[in-house]
């Protein structure tokens, strides 16, 4: 816990804030800004006032506890980063979307969105041989992203604190190692920031390399989902997410393939409807939808997936541009009858029917009971489509559900994608040989963290955060009340705010002369766990009234086992998540 | 004392680094790069190395303590700025030449290099009625500057690190009160920095508002001046420094003015040359330096001051340009016989020689024998002249002499500086009235005192640095000696590490299998202020070498009492300061 001046409501940045902003999306969002925690300077991008900040630090005090504790040292590398550093691993094209530029008097800079690039030229002079590795660093740095739909208030945002980690080793294993020091520690963390983050395997995305990990929580503002399989706990992202293998039927003896005028009916849904009034018995489902892609050769590859299901494009292969569809029947595409240079691809559902409705191949017409094998061939198998509820677990015999979640953190194990390209990277083996070193990056997204957890902890009315002990600006708030407030219960009320700030927790004491009623309202905004609350009739008895909010019980004190009681609370607390 | 893992050198994000840096300028600049301490990312941009990011959280740790105990609460404030609140105040053109401007599809902005736009922007809401007042905030933030001429290593950076502060008040009175706390704030921190920081009075600049104060540290590397009285104390910075008056004397009765033609002589050096020849017994010192200035009202002014001084151009004005010198002889102006409508200011210094020489308003002329009050006239006598050394002090007798020094930290009292020129920046008086509010704002160059630090503290070789306590990385390196070390030196080595560690004190292990010349070289760019020295013969004595760098002594401990004795020695070292 860090040591924290004990303060009183007087003294805060706060404003009593009754109205709900108005252009708040989330209840989290609205939350933070009603408890005077961020406030926006503009779209995107956000200030931390003192009780956000305190938040903040106290997020940042668990991730660097956690990651010196696995042997990560802590540097800090700069925003600003030359133009050329981002052209020598493509990034500069690859990311251009995303990437600010600043174009100065003094140069050319990209301000840093990851931190791959600039963690390479400060480590690299240090590592020349085998035995400087393996070695982990992290930071905790404000990074920026020219992001075009910022959303729900830290969620996504433009400027924005990361933790990020990068590993440097010798070889695969000992990279594998590394990585795993950064998956547990990420464990650790989310464990003690009260969150339920599930490692779901994902999709590597801009930052490239092999095997990696989104952190995931649910949540219903979540603009990710992942796959889950209750049975034997397989998760993995959208993205990454394969279904198990639907049984697959025998192609039908009994049908022949029939091509219809269909004029003006180009995609899934109008053909089906063309074709019913045609008198054909055809579904969405049982359309074959068939796409035409590049690959990275420029090769033209037709990939077919059931009509009803969302096509996922294989690494290394794009959808064709209307141009490069010259030659092929725009909208009216099936997967018979093409030159041996086109590769046909399907995804294994497509066995799972015995035959297909499809394009004809020819402007204005489609054709019905195609057969695999016997009216089209395949020259591959491979995993087309995007998950959904209800596939069979690739694992066990388990049934897949989506959930929608929100990224926390993200571990990745680069390999040599970066060293393989950038001269700098090496290191001298044993044996004397210059090879590339195997890396490891690892990112947790601090501001976002405030919001997911906000999210989580809403109070029962979901207008504020009732906070976790381990993140609370003020693990307790103090509150003389009564009518007319007796001298004793505002000594009582001081003098416990000094104890227990005395004591290590973090407190604070409602000091304003304003009704008990305002006051109260004004501490549920800012949203401490318990309450400590001081009332002529109770101390009369000898007690102080202790709110546990997060389980909403109250129970009588002695005043001189308040500290104590405090203690033993916010430790139980501490060790609950939810 | 931040909590540290125990870390061995093997660990060390470290490289013996034997060669001095090509392109570092300072010692201290060598010794920081020398001593993996930071590695330059591009002209002017630095990463922090592990070592060098624990000396700036040392650094911050102390910061944030003294301003929280200051009663200021910290928040965060963002980088990037829309472009809309640098206009409302102006500074959008006024510091375009240092401003870092991102134009992004999601919009244009500003990078902070500085937050008096922003901390209104996040306050105001916060801020309703006096009752609301004072309040005092401040950041530890990263900072960017579009800075033509990077020098120095870490002395002046594109990306930098300050603690800047704000205060909000209801008046003059109570703004002067809050501007004492952060004052005070800032010697706090100074003194327990080691830093022998001079708050002298300075020029506002481009922050603007009236009273503000320098924190600067006397060095060889600074690259500013500041002005001292050693009899009084009195103290200000080269821009703000005022001389005391010197002698006024009666103008001379025997001379009469007499014109030269000096045809290709504009300038003082040229025109006394040309003087000379004709006969004239003139110098630099008694030329009269006749300049053409503008005022805010766009009226031209002529300031005299003797031609062996600098010119301070006033606030408010500015030097004419080529065009605005129409109708004027560049390079012949002189004092006489303007008309009307342009004013004549003069430094008091122009009353301390009977007469002067100067141009003669007439292209290829000059005068000798000009006489204020009677070859010419002065509107008004203001302060024209930078300080030099001999200058007479403006508060005593004595006399000032200038300092070569480097700027640490800046307190301003702005008043309605800004608040006056934005509606959002008022409060509501006690008698109801909406009121802008009184500021002050305060920055401290976090980043830049690690080099400050350094160029105090660099060893007597001149190599390394030997940090003092406060912010040494480790406050004590540990390393076994000897030519075959024992299991005995080895073992004793690591329980001390342990139990230094345990105690609470940053420590260093060096368990690398390198000669003892190696690792002391090693350890003396790392720059602990302590090293304990275990080898087998003092062992066989019982005891340890403790070697106290900054004095350069060594003493033997007995083994049980090291963990004391290191205590007591770095509380007596962190009382020192240079």
């Amino acid at each position: 816990m860090l040591a924290l001046v004990p303060m009183r409501t007087s003294e805060l940045v706060f404003r009593s804030r009754r109205e709900v902003p108005q252009d708040a999306e989330a209840a989290s969002h609205k939350a933070l800004i009603r408890g005077n925690y961020i406030r926006r300077l503009t779209s995107g991008v956000y200030s931390f006032l003192p009780l956000g900040y305190q938040v903040l630090r106290n997020i940042e005090h668990i991730v660097e506890e956690e990651l010196d504790r696995a042997g990560a040292s802590q540097l800090l590398l700069p925003a600003l980063q030359p133009v050329d550093i981002w052209r020598a691993t493509g990034r500069i094209d690859k990311m251009a979307d995303v990437l600010f530029r600043v174009d100065g008097k003094s140069g050319s800079f990209v301000l840093g969105p990851t931190h791959e690039e600039a963690v390479i030229e400060a480590m690299s002079p240090d590592i020349e041989s085998y035995r400087d590795l393996p070695k982990l660093v992290y930071q905790v740095q404000t990074k920026f992203r020219d992001e075009p739909r910022a959303r729900f208030g830290l969620m996504r945002t433009r400027e924005f604190i990361m933790a990020d980690g990068y590993s440097f080793d010798i070889d695969r294993e000992t990279m594998r190692q590394s990585y795993q020091r950064f998956y547990e520690a990420y464990l650790a963390i989310f464990a003690r920031l009260g969150l339920q983050a599930e490692p779901v395997e994902a999709d590597a995305g801009s930052i490239g390399g092999d095997v990696n990990h989104e952190f995931m929580v649910a949540s219903s503002i979540g603009e990710d989902h992942f796959a889950r399989c209750g049975d034997c706990g397989y998760q993995a992202n959208i993205e990454a997410a394969r279904a198990g293998a639907h049984p697959p039927v025998a192609v039908a003896l009994d049908v022949e393939a029939v091509t219809y005028s269909t004029p003006n009916a180009p995609g899934i849904e109008i053909a089906v409807k063309a074709l019913r009034d045609l008198g054909a018995e055809v579904e969405v489902g049982t359309m074959l939808k068939s796409m035409l892609l590049v690959d990275e050769t420029g090769a033209r590859v037709i990939a077919l997936i059931p009509g009803d299901r969302t096509l996922k494009v294989p690494h290394g292969m794009r959808l064709a541009t209307d141009a490069e569809m010259a030659g092929f029947a725009k909208g009216y595409i099936g997967p018979q009858g093409h030159s041996s240079e086109v590769r046909v691809i399907a995804d294994p559902l497509v066995l799972t029917r015995p035959s297909w409705a499809s394009g004809a191949n020819k402007e204005g017409h489609h054709s019905v009971g195609l057969r695999v094998g016997v009216d089209f061939e395949v020259d591959s198998f491979v995993d087309l489509v995007v998950v959904e509820d209800g596939d069979p677990c690739p694992r066990c015999e388990g049934v897949l559900s989506l959930v929608r979640s929100v990224e926390v953190g993200h571990t990745f194990q680069l390999g040599l994608t970066y060293s393989g390209v950038l001269p700098q990277a090496r290191y001298r083996s044993f044996e004397g040989e210059e090879l590339p070193y195997w890396m490891g990056c690892y990112g947790i997204g601090v501001t976002r963290v405030p919001a997911v957890i906000a999210e989580q902890y809403c109070s029962s009315d979901g207008d504020a955060v009732v906070w976790p002990v381990a993140v609370a600006p003020y693990v307790v708030s103090i509150v003389g009340v009564g009518a007319t407030k007796t001298n004793e219960v505002t000594a009582v009320a001081a003098q416990l705010h000094e104890s227990i700030g005395q004591s290590g927790v973090s407190v604070l004491l409602e000091d304003r002369n304003i009704s008990t009623g305002v006051a109260m309202r004004d501490l549920e905004l800012i949203g401490s766990p318990l309450f400590c609350i001081v009332g002529a009739r109770s101390l009369a008895k000898g007690v102080v009234e202790l709110r546990d909010r997060i389980h909403d019980q109250t129970i009588e004190v002695p005043v001189e086992e308040i500290v104590a009681t405090i203690h033993t609370f916010s430790r139980d607390l501490a060790s609950e998540r939810r």
